[in-house]
């Protein structure tokens, strides 16, 4: 066969979901195996350190509501067909995760309609970890951003406000919803009034390292309805946020961008 | 209804999918119209711009074979529930996105297992637009490579080093695909010899404007095979490559983060 003709088959084989990389089992042979590359770290020019603000997602990754939300179905296998590749589907809310306000609103922006200025942006981060640990159905109040703005200064402008509660260490365990006797999920959250303080600064989004803005016990998505609606957006299910300080770093929301999309599992990234 | 009634009520209604934001539509309509967020950009310490490198995903985007690989379902609408949400299935190859070395070998980093600060790297660009304009079945070869470290200077640590073939204006038109009497695709690749020549440096990625990393006549994905079993990975249709200078930008690669991921749309954003 010519090249066109082998590429021909190989294409209708992998189309047809039968093993199609027999032909191409002596290219994969030749690779040098065991010399995997490990170059050494080289980061954005004005930055020292990269944080991941990503928690891994999978099949068994908590939801609000309890349900599984990821789905991974593994199409193509390495040791039948020479090349691995799966498909997935996803409720947009799952894992670490945008909140677009078209969540939360009939026609705010998409999650591919943020300006992608937007997703860079300075982070301040409100830690409530201490009362969060007495009391899991603790709010970040507008006390709390008194206290963050006394110490830190103004919100900058497009700056997004994380809550910093503790609870990214939970994520592996129950204690992470922490569904009660109730059958509600106790973690904690913003305050309505918090984010209506924010919405008379320059903040462009809150974030939160919970399943949910609101917090477990709310009765009326409350934060969510205050904050979406007006062109902001959010960020659920935040890790890593102990490992940063409370202002300098720069967040990077990879968000998906997908067209309609209310949100989405997004990669979260802050540079140092 | 005291207000753990009246959240259990919503939550059972949620789940049932049935209309279930009646209650909180008093809230909603508390929101007020208009006074839709629009914060200046505030810009990453030391970056002057924000590009983005990522083409908005659809049901019809084009893919590697044709055949839909995306596939949105709306769960709820704000008209009728009062919130917007969906689901979505996606192939891990569609779109804007990564190809994780396991995606071309038996056991290499799944995306999830890519180290945070490999996505956050310089960006080299390799302009081959126009002899791609003169042939869609033009390769970036050593001596595209050759030429490029002449004038810029040695690959840096870490590197994603992409191809700029100006195929990315065609994403919306059948010459993305620009598939021939042949039924092959006909567009722009890396020729394996510069891959493996890249291999010879400290580039950690390779990245592509078009629909693979091997061109659309390859027979065999040569250059899968010859770069993503060596424990780096691949990024896939890149958009906006024309917009930036041939050295200087940091490159944040916002991968997804799912267990055992072959790849996945990412959302990729240049800093300045
Ligand atoms: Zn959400
Ligand atoms: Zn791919």
């Amino acid at each position: 066969m010519c090249d066109i003709c082998v590429t021909q088959a190989v294409k209708e084989r992998m189309l047809s979901r039968r093993s199609f990389f027999r032909g191409a089992a002596a290219t994969a042979a030749g690779v040098a195996a065991g010399s995997v590359f490990q170059a050494p770290a080289a980061l954005a020019q004005g930055h020292s350190a990269v944080e991941d603000l990503t928690h891994e997602l999978h099949e068994g990754f908590p939801t609000f509501f309890g349900e599984q939300q990821f789905f991974f179905d593994q199409k193509f296998t390495y040791a039948k067909d020479k090349f691995n590749l799966a498909e997935f589907r996803v409720n947009e809310h799952t894992g670490t995760h945008i909140d677009a306000p078209l969540h939360f609103s009939a026609d705010g922006m998409s999650v591919a309609e943020i300006p992608v200025g937007n997703l860079v942006v300075p982070l301040c981060i409100v830690d409530i970890a201490a009362k969060a640990e007495d009391n899991p159905d603790a709010q970040l109040t507008p006390d709390d951003l008194k206290a963050w703005i006394a110490t830190h200064g103004e919100i900058p402008a497009n700056a997004c406000v994380a809550m910093h509660s503790g609870w990214g260490r939970h994520v592996a365990t129950e204690r992470f919803r922490n569904t009660g006797a109730d059958d509600m999920g106790h973690y904690p959250g913003f305050h309505v009034e918090a984010a209506q303080m924010l919405l008379e600064t320059q903040a462009g989004s809150i974030g939160v390292d919970t399943l949910s803005l609101d917090h477990g016990m709310s009765p009326d998505f409350a934060t969510h309805y205050a904050w979406l609606p007006s062109g902001r957006f959010g960020i659920e299910c935040l890790a890593n946020l102990d490992k940063l300080p409370p202002v300098g770093a720069t967040l990077v929301v990879g968000a998906p961008k997908h067209r309609g999309g209310t949100g989405g599992p997004a990669r979260v990234i802050a540079l140092i």
